[in-house]
């Protein structure tokens, strides 16, 4: 084995730790919650971000660059945002150093404080808000459709990889518009774009739903979420996206003068998706092995590895490997031949197994003989002889396969754990055990809260489209009256 | 006209701010020197990233990302670079606001003092070699290439856009090598990729190499510059790349097992180009109109103006651009009909010269009836009268002439501009007239200083292959014996 992972059921934090560490994704560094992401995690993210800013620019959204520090003072503006936002944050006071007049490197140039403390952004609709305004001035200058992908800092106590750090990577999208429905319209876009991305390339089966009020963006007035379901039973907030209504336009003052020549309050919204997404792949989808990419997000979709004997062999097969990789490249997949010399084929199986490449090729002496190559799926472990004739366009069809095959285990794992469930006992226990739980709510935020108290399971969304949940019946807490089951769940 | 730009001749400087400005590149934000990257600003520079990032791909280059806070501590490490780097940076003292006791929206929380203060990278150097110390063992883990994609601050006190800013964007590549040979051929090959993107892309110009000891980056024992010749006969250094010798590694304790066993520091580089090369790209090119992008950059590359009386003609006319149009981007041609029906053809083509877009579509009754259409040329504003027959070719073609062109000229330009200078009197006279002098020195600080001292100039390279500089001869300042001619201006 190239490096021992803890399995699951050993204890799945630690699985996940193993994972993230030991397959080259990511590390924690020298600044506390910082994390540094290693090149074979940031292809991943790459892959990511590559298909998500294709996506955002088919809806008309464009790029741009918004700055790091955020005002003090524009904390103060908009008075939920403060509450929800404003609290653990990395405050710029100074901005020189100077070397110790006691010769112990640097200290901090006392004489150089700022006149007002400077935020390092943990979300920016102030300072875009701010922005905007010198932008918008008549109903022409709308929509504005602008996204930013940049760090953000949130200061958190516990950290884990991906899922929970001081700084991390997104995108925000940041958009204005003359009037409610179009802002509506565009959160409701943008949460689909983020649910089709996350079906289709993620394998994630996502939930998309409206957040309760509890659980809302802080200055939000309505803000879809999707969900996945790890596979432990718990849910997992992939992605955003928030009708803001006109709270940040009043609060930094946006007005435009409508067709009528009336001033008005612009509408916002806001949605974002992070480097969380990176954790999400792989609890969703890992293995005791390690992690499982989806073919579509693997930076490495086939590994090549040599079983030889003698020099010839070796050689013999590297040519043949090469050939069907320029085949494969041809057809736009992504090929490592691994001819690493000082390893054996047994460590390198275990090693790419780790890092979830999709497809390893394995060739030896007979195979060579008889024209043929083992083919062993990442997602299965199953393996097969194949013909290296028309390799390449089994491999293309197998990479599909595979893909699908991910997506439709997460379902098949989100369904055997989604239940109806009508009484609170049951509930108490069930939802201890990894369940998505359909439950009437009487849709206060107090029996939410009592909920969450008794056993910290939330609701994670009120769903749009996963599941027919418009019913009447009776909140499983209280007994009141309910017009629709919601999704409760514990969360990460 | 769209918004009047103040002429080069007027105003050198007010008319760049005019451009970055009006053309919707940036502006200033609402923090001290941060500047707000426009969307038409940040089409550029994702253009730039996109081909600059799949160049270092082809070196082996892999992204990764590291934190965006350092330590304090990290810079009392490698003494040169803290004398060059870590003085005028942003220091995050503590992690908290809260609401203030008086009812004055937020304060900092006291009680939430860090126990180290953080720094904003000003540069990732520390931070990273911190890194590799634990990613370096053995001759078997070198070489490590990375890149990241990231935002840094370096405090300055007089900002301009895109030159000289608070924050900018920029990506800063960190290899590790086994030998110094491997290191150093590293430096030069990625200084290769800045020039030949620069002019290749860029249409810039740029003159290879070694920056004297006085102007090299803060640790370094070779640094390579591209530097480019504005309009205004200044030097803009667009790009470094840096051989770092031992000396990070050995501040972080950074070694490796050679082949022979022995432990040995590992050899670094460093290189980077930032958003500055937006600034250069508008100096460059840029006249009394606005903007003259090169096609490689432009967002857009053809803008079609349609001229109409009455609506059958209009839509007539829209029906045949949307003909052009698709047969352009069938070419990977990038193509915007601007049929904003509130304004003017003529403020239409100010507002399109304004932004740079090479090429400029108009057609009225007359081309519609004779199959025509008028072409003008952003970079000569030059207009002809072409058939619409194979128009797209012909566009194709033009794109290319006038990247070529924009070169050309930037060429013609520095070519001009460029002289052998053997008389100190004479020196000072034609540095300050916007000359890059090619003059004897005698390779010593001080005479770089006395003559930077006397008229601002600065060697801005002892270049590698725009000119034949080795040759005998005497320092135009001190008279001493000197083996090569170097290049001497006035910088940005």
């Amino acid at each position: 084995m190239a490096k021992e992972v803890t399995s699951r059921s050993e204890n799945y934090s630690q699985w996940y730790n193993d994972l993230a560490l030991k397959a080259d994704l990511a590390e924690q560094s020298a600044v506390r919650g910082c994390m540094v992401i290693k090149p074979y995690g940031y292809a991943i993210w790459e892959k990511m971000q590559s298909v998500l800013d294709s996506e955002f620019k088919k809806t008309g959204v464009q790029n741009a660059y918004f700055p790091l520090f955020i005002p003090k003072s524009f904390f103060s503006r908009e008075a939920e945002h403060v509450a929800g936002f404003a609290k653990e944050c990395a405050v710029v006071t100074h901005h020189r150093l100077m070397n110790d007049p006691d010769g112990n490197g640097v200290v901090v140039d006392p004489e150089a404080r700022l006149e007002e403390e400077l935020i390092v952004r943990p979300t920016s609709e102030t300072i875009i808000w701010n922005t905007y305004k010198n932008w918008i001035t008549s109903w022409r200058d709308l929509p504005i459709l602008c996204n930013q992908w940049c760090n953000v800092v949130r200061w958190e106590m516990r950290t884990r990889l991906f899922l929970r750090t001081a700084e991390f990577l997104w995108q925000e999208g940041h958009t204005a518009h003359a009037t409610a429905e179009e802002a509506e319209a565009k959160a409701n876009e943008m949460v689909k774009v983020y649910a089709d991305f996350a079906r289709n390339v993620m394998a994630l089966p996502v939930i998309v739903g409206h957040k309760s009020p509890n659980e809302r963006f802080a200055g939000a007035i309505d803000t879809l979420t999707i969900e996945a379901m790890m596979q432990d039973g718990k849910a997992l907030q992939a992605g955003t996206s928030h009708f803001l209504g006109q709270n940040f336009a009043k609060s930094f003052d946006v007005t435009f003068t409508n067709k009528e020549g009336k001033q008005e309050y612009v509408w916002a919204t806001s949605w974002g998706v992070s480097t969380r997404l990176m954790g999400a792949l792989i609890m969703a989808h890992g293995d005791d092995n390690g992690l499982v990419l989806p073919p579509k997000l693997a930076p490495i979709q086939v590994v090549m590895v040599p079983i030889f004997k003698t020099d010839d062999e070796h050689d013999a097969i590297i040519a043949k490997f090469g050939a069907i990789k320029a085949a494969l490249e041809a057809k736009g997949v992504s090929v490592k031949i691994d001819d690493r010399d000082t390893l054996r084929p047994g460590f390198k199986f275990a090693e790419w197994e780790l890092k979830g490449v999709p497809v390893r090729l394995a060739m030896g002496g007979r195979d060579l003989a008889a024209g043929t190559v083992e083919v062993a799926r990442r997602d299965t472990l199953e393996k097969s002889t194949e013909n290296t004739e028309g390799i390449d366009a089994y491999i293309v069809e197998l990479l599909e396969k595979i893909q699908q095959n991910i997506y439709d285990k997460a379902l098949a794992h989100r369904e055997a754990n989604v239940e109806k469930c009508d009484n609170w006992e049951e509930f108490k226990e069930k939802i201890q055990t990894g369940k998505f739980l359909l439950c009437h709510w009487d849709g206060t935020t107090e029996t939410e809260q009592a909920i969450k108290d008794a056993t910290k399971a939330t609701i994670r969304c009120i769903p749009v489209d996963s599941y027919v949940c418009e019913e009447e019946g009776k909140c499983i807490f209280t007994g009141k009256p309910s017009h629709r089951r919601v999704v409760f769940a514990i969360s990460y």
